[in-house]
């Protein structure tokens, strides 16, 4: 800071008699809690994975009514680890290999707490220009660190945001498709039930939630087939666009998925592009998770006829260090966004949105007001350096090759999909009920965390890789686990 | 935190080897950039209020391309002094009127920090049981503190949950009152165009947003005629409903706002239930800013007739010291707001939900993945105490009614409407131009920051008390600021 601080004591002892924290107060507690959040750090495979709590526990142990006088900050760390702890799926584990990794980091934290404490909206660009320019500046880094397609850059036509999530973004790209299917009507007069969407089985629940949103409705998600790696299946696609076109139906947006939640299947958005140049529908892929692997050249398959998407979204908060929330949503066409969004009432007028020289966020998603979300992919970015980003993507990708290998030399299990990437999708030939006992069996253990699908219309145990702190002996000790809870629920059931 | 750390030395040499912020490394940079944020606290009000950038300025000071080797955390913190410092309009000065108040706190901002260490994700009750039960209990407390009616309680068939902002709750409400008025068909089969909402000119633009989004089209908002006061008029709301029903139209949902953005008018909630309740249209009652007056016994008139209310929200991060996000949003059925957002594919599964003994929020909003919020709300309420709570807002509205007495005093200007809480609309008699010159010559000072809206075609100044740190003479300075730069526009012009 290089303004000058002269009347902080006098203001701090304004502060505190006003009832507030004052920053010498804030010093203080600050430090206790940046202490309690490292012990967090050094501590969190200690816990038990997955709360082990009964519905209700955690609301019992708190007061029933506010308190009508200040408590110290000190009342709230004791009450973290003494009610808050015993409730808590330790996401942050390297031992959860549940879902998808949402892994955080020092520099995203920090990052955070410097959002916080500035407290900015960048609504529009003049409510606080350098949240808006560090966003755009953040996002055409990530294309530079991805290898996106430049027409993502916000220097040409397109441009990038940070939304919340990837369901956020998915409802965002269908806006803008349902937008530009209609030249714009559907803005103004509504939905024309003959819209419909496009994805496959395997895709995010949220094409079906930005779908049902938007107001087409769920029927409006046409299933495209997939092939035996769970992709989609362009050659059906087509048949149902064309169908559907024959039916008078208005094909809008295809969903295509990079990295599926199921089983990590990749559908091929070159040949789905191509389908989709042909029909003029507009493209949305989806890579929330896995997007962030094309860090690493050697696995920039993964964006394969992106040149040929519409839009486009990863997740940095997934697997690239940075906390929750922060999506990064690309459109190759702003104006299509801008025009689904773009609403300009009196008391946000201002010079600079007026001159057309600023990006205003705020008509590039759901919310109005949002939060100084860049300042922790920034210094996640810088603290890591790209180099040390891409060494975590290799690791967690190893690691996965080898506990596919695991799996496909053990007789007593076979692999349920091909591993691209950091999932390993897999089951225990016993049935269904022996992998749901094994589920839960290593899950009530609390020493790992383990999600499940179902492909093909059987069970099958996932195991994602992708913590900030996982290495080699966390996925060796989880294949032990699991063996050890096969052995006893096959022999002990 | 309870448990052991015994491999804590050996961790911190094995992260930072693996090029992470080592736990020991985010001490020492956490308690940089608590310092950073307390100093910040300190210095704010030094700062020119309004960012004095142009459109560029900070990207051009951003190196080009993401780094390729890690830099230290301190250069983050240098550059958030060198470069994003100027680019920031400081909505926690003491001097910020504009807009509405943003304002945050320490121990919401610690709270904030906290969730970042912990990392979990609340999509489901058991992805972390105690981000979802501190959520539901926090917005109990809130019913009391607010002196809500009983149906918002978790306990009935209602219930609170956190959204980022109030637009995403008026698209929530939207939703589910879509769904009602249509038995759930709208979710299956998309949007009937009969479908129409009611706002006043003067409702915040999210309600036309919302109904883009929701495919009703923005057409489908039909604008209420308001009184003197810019408060919607219950008779005229009867009549157009009455009209539409006639005219086949599905009179779907009544947005009734409790402080308007532009001038906090007030619409007569009690009248316009009557009126809902008669035609059995869901009423949505938005009380984003001036709903914390509540915390007030004496300013509980705000929450007249908020009985008869299907939904509502309020913003603790707009005026209860709780850092952005954190909208309180309320609906008295949640079946309602379910049936609207629910899907459960496989891999969300779970015995807790298939128990129906569990809340699951990501069936409460429209992203999947969400934060632990509930957080720095409980930090906030805790650390300030309702008593500390309700005399910040009695400040405020006390300030507000004493610069209102000063306009009325003045020969030279009007108020512009009601002053019912803690916003002062007025103008200089001088006409829009003058009154354009004063608000640029005020903000480019960088003294205080202002905005502006529009009541009956005339341009007025805004006033909108309530930041942390606002105290009286920083009100007592910004109406002599405004006053001198009437007095050199007016001579000078």
């Amino acid at each position: 800071m290089s303004r000058k601080g002269d009347a902080s004591a006098a203001s701090n002892e304004e502060m505190a008699a006003a009832g507030h924290m004052s920053p010498d107060e804030f010093r203080r507690w600050g430090h206790e809690a940046v202490e309690w959040v490292a012990r967090y750090m050094e501590s969190v495979e200690d816990f038990p994975v997955l709360a082990q709590v009964a519905p209700g526990d955690i609301r019992r142990a708190l007061p029933t009514h506010p308190p009508e006088v200040a408590e110290p900050f000190a009342a709230v760390l004791r009450d973290m680890d003494e009610i808050i702890m015993p409730g808590v799926t330790h996401w942050q584990s390297p031992r959860f290999f549940a879902y998808f990794p949402a892994n955080a980091s020092g520099p995203a934290i920090l990052g955070e707490l410097l959002s916080a404490g500035l407290g900015v909206q960048g609504m529009l660009w003049s409510t606080s220009p350098a949240c808006t320019e560090l966003e755009t500046h953040m996002m055409d880094w990530l294309v530079e660190l991805l290898g996106l397609p430049e027409r993502f850059l916000s220097t040409g036509a397109g441009g990038g945001v940070i939304q919340d999530s990837a369901s956020s973004a998915t409802l965002c790209a269908l806006l803008a498709a349902r937008g530009r299917a209609t030249s714009g009507l559907v803005n103004r007069v509504g939905v024309d039930r003959r819209l419909v969407v496009y994805a496959t089985s395997q895709a995010h629940s949220s094409v079906e939630k930005a779908a049902r949103i938007a107001g087409l409705g769920s029927e409006a998600v046409r299933r495209v087939a997939v092939d035996g790696a769970y992709a989609m299946r362009p050659d059906h696609l087509e048949r149902l666009v064309s169908e559907d076109l024959d039916a008078g139906r208005v094909p809008c947006m295809v969903l295509a998925t990079v990295g599926t939640t199921s089983s990590n299947a990749m559908d091929p958005v070159a040949a789905v592009a191509e389908v989709c140049r042909r029909y003029q529908v507009w493209l949305h892929v989806d890579a929330a998770m896995s997007g962030t692997a094309a860090i690493c050249p050697e696995l920039r398959f993964i964006n394969d006829g992106l040149e040929g998407a519409d839009s486009y979204c990863v997740n940095p908060h997934k697997w690239m260090l940075v906390n929750f929330d922060c999506d990064a949503f690309y459109v190759a066409d702003r104006a299509a966004l801008v025009d689904a969004l773009g609403i300009l009432p009196e008391y946000l007028r201002n010079e600079a949105t007026e001159s057309g020289a600023v990006i205003d966020y705020r008509d590039w998603q759901i919310p109005l007001g949002r939060r100084f979300r860049a300042l922790k992919l920034w210094a996640t970015i810088r603290c890591y350096g790209a180099e040390a980003l891409r060494s975590h993507v290799r690791q967690h990708v190893a690691l996965a090759r080898e506990f596919a290998g695991w799996v496909a030399e053990d007789p007593s299990y076979e692999l349920s999909a091909p591993v691209s990437l950091n999932l390993v999708c897999f089951r225990h030939l016993g049935g269904d009920e022996v992998n749901q006992r094994i589920l839960d069996h290593v899950n009530r253990s609390g020493e790992l965390f383990l999600t499940h699908t179902r492909l093909d219309d059987r069970l099958v145990i996932r195991v994602s890789i992708g913590g900030t702190w996982t290495g080699r002996r966390h996925v060796v000790q989880a294949w032990e686990a699991i063996r050890r809870a096969a052995e006893a629920e096959v022999t002990g059931g």
